[in-house]
């Protein structure tokens, strides 16, 4: 069981400042922390559960667990209801180089909410996407709620935050497409084998110096009246006819 | 000014239970506000405002407004940042009959998610779906997660909540689709002129009894990893390739 100080310590990553430090973040929940254990379990550092959980995965899941008390759970969860196994992670390794060749990249500007965010990173798992790349002020994907969204995602999509026009100043010869209230109509656009996809913040759209780089303006036609859609609405939709 | 005892009436609004007894809701700030003093002016049947919201848009809303101060805004408000402007309204009449004929009616089944919900009001709006069948268990259309997500579209959806299995046991002569983990890829399926897409519950699916209904499988295919996709972003895939 952890002490007073290391309760203390794994609560302090629910902040960025703190994951950063320790380049450590916290993910919890059955679901989730077997699907991590699936795809991530190198990263997985300490794992927290109650006896219930231990007794029903001890046998699969080969790496050390301590047991905590419901109330022992409590003190180190980020949940509002803290829910049976709390695994401390490594955060994932990116890699320095990103590589856009042959593949779809999802792009966003300014996605800084940590639903939203969580929910796009499933929806490019969903679609096969494998990166995503994030301009600096978009929510923290190792934010716990952001983690919670992804439901598992998160060890199967990278995802990189750079200056998004730096980096898009880099890219060149490839196709770089954008969600955008007017364009062309995402249904006659057809299926892409290489290229970038922009989404914007919903309220802000996509910042004017990212638009510099853009090739194609794509939209989704709007036949009623509400004003805009979800971010990770959109995205589903874009990805769902281009890929 | 709201004495204490209306402050408290306003707030019991927070709970369905006092909103049936009281036929009404709240909505709140600014956008939404004018969202719906545009589509449901109406309904509003009290409106309280701090003095800056009343300064720039007294000149077009013509009703009553109750000028409060922040910290009386904060003691009616159900939201965690107060935001200018609290309106309350009648709920919306839906009359007896739905009419299912010639036309795309979503049908929810078990969608308890507040935000889920009010992001599909949104979606349905979007793309020009006039009305949606909820079981009685999906989560109230008042409930204030709900408006504040449907970010004033529900002044222009109609929902009907009701015995699912009932309901659909009387619909003769109509296609039922209903998107499911198997099925008929999406994008083969085509537009439609008519008919009811059933949306279920991400984690449950859709129930036994409704799934008897089904005319129609269809599924967005799956080419990654993900293990689901959330309920919303897939009704707003559906709807992009069936309308």
């Amino acid at each position: 069981m952890p002490g007073k100080l290391k309760a203390k310590y794994i609560q302090s990553l629910g902040q960025k400042k703190h994951r950063d430090e320790e380049g450590l973040f916290v993910a919890e929940g059955p679901k989730l922390v077997a699907e991590l254990l699936g795809t991530s379990r190198e990263n997985i550092q300490e794992l927290y559960a109650v006896k219930e959980w231990i007794k029903e995965n001890s046998h699969w899941i080969k790496i050390p667990v301590t047991e905590v008390s419901e109330s022992e759970l409590e003190k180190i969860s980020q949940l509002k209801t803290p829910n049976q196994v709390l695994a401390v992670l490594k955060k994932f390794e990116t890699g320095e180089s990103i590589t856009t060749k042959g593949k779809i990249s999802l792009v966003l500007d300014t996605i800084q909410d940590p639903g939203n965010m969580g929910t796009i990173i499933r929806i490019a798992d969903w679609f096969g996407v494998e990166q995503i790349i994030c301009s600096e002020d978009c929510a923290d994907i190792y934010n716990p709620k952001v983690i919670q969204a992804t439901m598992g995602s998160i060890g199967r999509v990278k995802v990189f935050y750079t200056d998004l026009n730096k980096w898009l100043n880099l890219q060149k010869g490839i196709a770089i497409y954008a969600a955008l209230l007017e364009g062309k109509d995402v249904r006659k656009v057809g299926v892409l084998k290489e290229g970038l996809i922009i989404i914007g913040n919903e309220s802000k759209g996509i910042s004017d110096n990212v638009l510099n780089f853009v090739n194609e303006k794509i939209t989704i036609p709007q036949k009623g009246k509400a004003e805009s859609l979800n971010a990770a609405v959109a995205t589903g939709i874009i990805l769902s006819h281009l890929t």
